[in-house]
């Protein structure tokens, strides 16, 4: 769009019918900086045996052909053994929820290969791992990525949340693999889905299958993270894009004077994405769902540490202000999950009715915590339930329930003479907006950098491992490339009365520097408005190259 | 922020206890391009006697002083008129919602006096036209203003919706006036504010006094416009910031293949935001308010194009789409409006029990609608009063009603054996995100001009005008600048029995190049998938000075 463009936007031909704008259009031919050891020949080295996260013996059943497996990195040099495999023919799959930057991931693989392995074939599996089990792909062409190129969204072939778990299912991701003689098969997902890869994996070694698997770190929610994989992808562009909006809120509360915004952001098992808009834009109060558990707070101590620094917030003058809530935030709470297990009970067997006799059955805490709940809310739970009859948390909008339960705390002070400001709630929810952005050159470089290591890493025969790169703090020509055993990040949970590999989500720690940088900072933040606002992601000029406040304080980057 | 930053944010002397963004920061000190004009000598140069947009009788009576004033403009030229002043005591006042931009017109009237009436004091009304009322005021100095350059918000004097409406207040005004021995107020306002601004320019004349008043057109809506004033300014951010979270939307939509998006979008009196944003994503369906209100069409008649396209799209493959809706359409549906004053009426006078007696006091037409909303908006209706006992619409979430209504209708055609998709709703609604964000090139430059033309209108002279920037679709150095008589845009409306000058909205026009671009193109929208992802808005390279589509078509620079 420029004054002189005489069409609203501009075809583009092989994307769906679209027309693009011109930011879309000048980041299709930008060209991405690669690691250094990317650029040269490389060898790929082995490290020591590795174990697992938790329960070794647990993994080493469930894996024996896999487990123990060295991660590898790569380093510079000419052993020619990069090459030794000729052309291949490698699947790749998008799973669970979309991420800025999976686009990427794809272009690195296909151009890694079409340098370093002429003659290869590429094929998307299209709509996630239900595209592996019924052999439902594309074949990826030059033509087919370009548009594709540093643009948002899992569009190109689409994403799914199915899993390959049952004999069945996997017996059909084989004969996918055989029918198209697949050498490796790129899965690009969280934790879950990089668990799925790992079985997916041994379960071909297991049948001296040639086919080999590896995992890409993907989630927005940053949830999947380690030594060896600094961050996932997408975190970054979301986390911007959320803040932005963030930094508008904050210049209108303050402009305005009278609303305060109760701000629901998604991230429903780990808080780091409030926690990372937190420190990003300083609003008055950021709850981190992690802190709530640990300290074992109730729904009522979460409700009047709001009400506190409202209150005092008003003896400054200040009848407005930002609160930052993770979507996960009720989870977080104990006592709520106590009331919603007695609540299915009850809903199961008794008659709900407006005599209320029902609500003697619930123990005298849930019984206070559900007479606490405002009326929505509790009809909400009674009513609105899921197929199986069982109350849907999923569906409370927490930032409005809280703003309810804080005016009504007001109102109580108010009548007690301990508050006479003026109170406004405004509710927002950023969660959709954020997952297809385009991707910031941080998300773009990152999954290059991915993709090209997913390439590097089937090229070289391995298998069960995720691709990893790292020094992020760097710049990219000095970022490490490599491959991490995916065993290696695994513990055993039981599920459902079975032992199941998992990898654990990395959740906030409260011992972590992001959050004790905004434990340092909040009750500054509470009083006095030190709101930022990061604005719009810029791709050119100074500001571009940024990367978020979480990742450089875990790498110790930033003091 | 950037990998070697050390804190996070730069911490801004002056603003409110400020940390800036690397963003922010970053456009604290550009230099705007200014008109040619502005940077020589120019003579104010007189156009013809003007008349009134509607009745000139009436405004000749309510204007007896400045009725038939000629509108002004800038020409370059050397008379020495530009500074016969010498130097200049200027009050300014923002009035009403938050713009992008606002922070703009004020630098750019303290600049202008800087530079070309040395000596100048600038005095900032605090709060809006009470900061008048009250002779509430902070003297602006280079310092002060600083750090609020290019930055969004209206904090730097903050804002306010009071007006200057009886003898007394103007009578406030007059003593504020004279105290600080001003030689002119700026009104940074929408039409009402403007309104206010000419009937005070009219009382200072009408008394002799030599304060002059001049206004500026500010309103995200795009609703004051006419041909002298072609935009208001922060229209061009606002639809830029809720465009780029469409687009993404669009692209999640895409990628997921499973929702349908129903985006509200702020502007309660006319549709121009969503016909913007339209313009810019290429929507699946865009409701245009003017439109509705034109064909007379009913809620139902609505919600059954909606539905029929969801249908439509539904044989095609696409269980998903984004459907843009005004924050103001129901106030467009004229069986609406008759329901809400049946109610208050009703509501008045009886008891609204369950026996639903009440309701047959209700016409067929009314009752029919009733029965058509969901029980929550009925509830909602009936029990969400304002003070005055009356029915709230403004509360009405339009796209969580739309969406439950859509429901309604897929299910009876799903009987019925029409329809046999899925469809899931997903609501949001876009404003307050809008309304500070940092301006765009386009904005931060139309706001210093407009500044500029304000304190060049003030220094010659003049008053009742209004700040007049023009060929904007050319480079900044050729915008035409000038003052345009703020009674020639003005009508005269009865209410509550009284005649009132108005200067009437700029609705969307039906015949106007915006919406006959959208109403040629809508119907390939509607069906094929032509999303648009405008992305986050950029401040440099190529992409950084687009203009929005609505102004460009309506200059006729675009086909």
């Amino acid at each position: 769009m420029s004054s002189t463009t005489s069409e609203t936007g501009k075809a583009v031909p092989g994307r769906l019918a679209s027309v693009y704008s011109e930011v879309q259009s000048s980041r299709l031919n930008i060209s991405l900086p690669l690691p250094s050891v990317l650029k040269t020949s490389f060898n790929v080295v082995d490290g020591p045996p590795s174990s697992a996260a938790g329960n070794p013996d647990g993994i080493a059943k469930l894996f024996p052909n896999l487990f123990g497996q060295p991660s590898v990195i790569l380093k510079a040099g000419d052993s020619g053994a990069a090459t030794k495999d000729g052309s291949l023919k490698i699947g790749v799959v998008l799973s669970g929820g979309q991420a800025p930057g999976g686009h990427n991931v794809i272009s690195g693989i296909f151009d890694y290969l079409q340098e370093r392995a002429k003659g290869s074939r590429v094929y998307g599996f299209k709509g996630g791992p239900a595209g592996i089990m019924k052999c439902n792909y594309v074949e990826l062409s030059t033509e087919f990525i370009y548009p594709y190129r540093n643009q948002g969204g899992f569009d190109m072939i689409c994403s799914g949340r199915d899993k390959i778990e049952t004999p069945e299912q996997f017996k059909q991701a084989e004969e996918t693999a055989k029918k198209l003689d697949l050498d490796g098969i790129v899965v690009i997902g969280g934790d879950d889905s990089n668990t799925n890869a790992c079985l997916l994996a041994e379960n071909f070694r297991g049948k001296n299958m040639k086919t080999r698997v590896i995992g890409c770190p993907k989630t927005i929610d940053g949830d999947l993270k380690c030594k060896e994989v600094p961050t996932s992808f997408g975190f970054d562009t979301a986390c911007k894009i959320y803040s932005e909006m963030i930094g508008n809120v904050m210049t209108d509360a303050r402009s305005t004077g009278k609303y305060y915004h109760f701000v629901r952001l998604m991230g429903r098992a780990a808080s780091h994405i409030t926690l990372e808009c937190a420190l990003e834009t300083h609003p008055n109060i950021a709850i981190i769902g992690e802190e709530v558990a640990a300290k074992k707070q109730t729904l009522k101590s979460v409700t009047d540490n709001i009400t506190d620094i409202i209150c005092k917030r008003s003896k400054l003058g200040y009848n407005y202000g930002v609160i930052l809530i993770p979507e996960g935030l009720i989870d977080f709470i104990p006592e709520v999950q106590q009331l919603i297990s007695e609540l299915n009970e009850i809903l199961a067997h008794d008659v709900v009715d407006e005599t209320g006799m029902w609500k003697k059955k619930l123990q005298s805490q849930s019984q206070e915590l559900f007479e606490l709940f405002p009326q929505a809310i509790q009809e909400q739970l009674l009513l609105e339930r899921d197929p199986h009859g069982n109350v849907q948390v999923a569906k409370i909008e927490t930032e409005k329930m809280l703003i309810q339960m804080v005016e009504t705390e007001l109102d109580k002070r108010k009548h007690e003479g301990q508050y006479n400001g003026q109170f406004k709630g405004q509710s927002h929810f950023f969660g959709y907006e954020g997952r297809c952005g385009l991707p910031t050159n941080f998300d773009a470089n990152y999954c290059n950098a991915l993709g090209y290591a997913a390439g590097a890493l089937l090229q070289s025969g391995k298998t069960g491992l995720i691709s990893s790169v790292g020094n992020l703090g760097a710049p990219v020509e000095e970022w490490t490339v490599g491959g991490t055993a995916l065993t290696s990040l695994m513990d055993v949970e039981r599920r459902h009365g079975k032992f199941k590999p998992v990898i654990k989500k990395a959740m906030v720690e409260l011992e972590g520097a992001p959050f004790k940088k905004l434990a340092s900072l909040r009750d500054d933040w509470a009083l006095n408005n030190r709101y930022v606002s990061p604005g719009p992601i810029q791709f050119v000029g100074p500001t571009a190259n940024a990367i978020n406040y979480t990742l450089l304080l875990e790498l110790g980057v930033q003091a």
